[in-house]
């Protein structure tokens, strides 16, 4: 049986500040780490071992996974990182105060921007400080930084990864965990379970909870579970 | 032109207890931890910035690398992981005491174990619990896990692992920097510059010192020094 982690990274000093994050790279907070130290134990004590790992080009979900493989004592194992697991691009809205921009452009609109799977936000600039084709850990790779994306913009890249380097790799057997974001993580959790669109607007990950997927040979999910405390505690979604 | 950065990794809990470590897996003291965050510091302070990384199997060598990306802020770049930068692999003297074992053998046979460059220690069993065949690390490459070696057998694994893996990412113009072992760091420093056998018995790498190497398009040294403190300081070796 095929058996993969996904984990989303705990609280970042951008949620502390109630800021949009996006491609932001902001460090997790004192609280985060500790939800990433919690994690690992968990997996630790309920006798999990990964083969290889993968995360996001971001600080946040990094460290995660590298706290989770200290506390396992597994700092060892292939760790992949790709920009394709980023968290959604927000476009002009990173760096900006949530309740700022709902006071500016209203509650409706700043809705439609978050949950809608088709509305992107305005776009960064290319000129634009904060845009990322500036940033050295896209060198290369410029051309594929979005200024901006829609959750279906993120969805497409996430599964793109998920065919071409996850998929292979859990076929030859390999135990892996993926720490990630709340929407990149939500695409594959809607691509996975066959979720229609409106099924997965009020899917919210928790952070710092290991979620297991069990799979068929073909990939296809079995059951899936959270890791919570002593043992595992089913999904009540 | 050509620079890789070379860091011996810093204080381990079996230096502190006095202890042959090789590939046993001894984690940093804190001492350990200091010496890597220090050289951290100096390269972000004299401007170093890398594309790419290497690093041993070994916890000690991974996280003084993981502490260094941290303090310059570059936690995102590849790591790449391998069993040919671990330290030379020191048989069945592993996790035995230095002062015990020179009691038992004689300071003559230990010194002989410890700096020829063709006698090998004692080999482990592979049935001994310390056998790293058994460590999950190396699953689906046991063949090649030694029993024992002398300095020759490190230096040559060491050495494919320049020329196959290393190398072909200098010539790319990728900046490196390559966390490992006394052992395994010298036998690079001596293919390098060259050195005759006798000329690299009492070439000691000192721990936690950025140590950089210019190259030429051929990889040929052009000179080398180690950086301390606020800038470079010249090798006075």
């Amino acid at each position: 049986m095929i058996k993969i982690v996904f984990l989303r990274h705990g609280q970042s000093v951008y949620n502390l500040e109630n800021r949009f994050t996006g491609w932001t790279d902001a460090d997790l907070s004192e609280q985060g780490k500790q939800e990433a130290r919690r994690a690992g134990e968990i997996l630790r004590s309920n006798g999990y071992a990964f083969d290889s790992s993968h995360c996001s080009l971001l600080t946040r979900a990094i460290r995660t996974l590298w706290i989770v493989l200290d506390e396992m004592g597994q700092l060892w194992i292939p760790v992949s990182k790709s920009w394709m697991l980023n968290e959604r691009h927000y476009g002009a809205l990173q760096g900006l105060n949530k309740a700022e921009t709902a006071r500016k452009f209203g509650d409706e609109q700043v809705k439609l921007w978050r949950r809608s799977v088709s509305v992107r936000p305005p776009a960064l600039s290319p000129d634009d400080p904060r845009c990322e084709r500036l940033d050295p850990r896209y060198r290369g790779i410029e051309s594929s930084v979005p200024l901006t994306e829609n959750l279906d913009d993120t969805g497409e890249r996430v599964l793109r990864y998920w065919q071409e380097t996850i998929s292979p790799e859990l076929r030859q057997g390999r135990k892996l965990i993926v720490s990630a974001h709340g929407n990149t993580l939500r695409a594959l959790v809607r691509y996975l379970d066959r979720l229609p669109e409106d099924g997965v607007v009020d899917l919210n990950i928790p952070t710092g909870v290991p979620l297991v997927y069990e799979l068929d040979e073909e990939l296809r999910p079995l059951r899936h579970y959270y890791l919570a405390g002593e043992g595992a505690m089913p999904d009540g979604e």
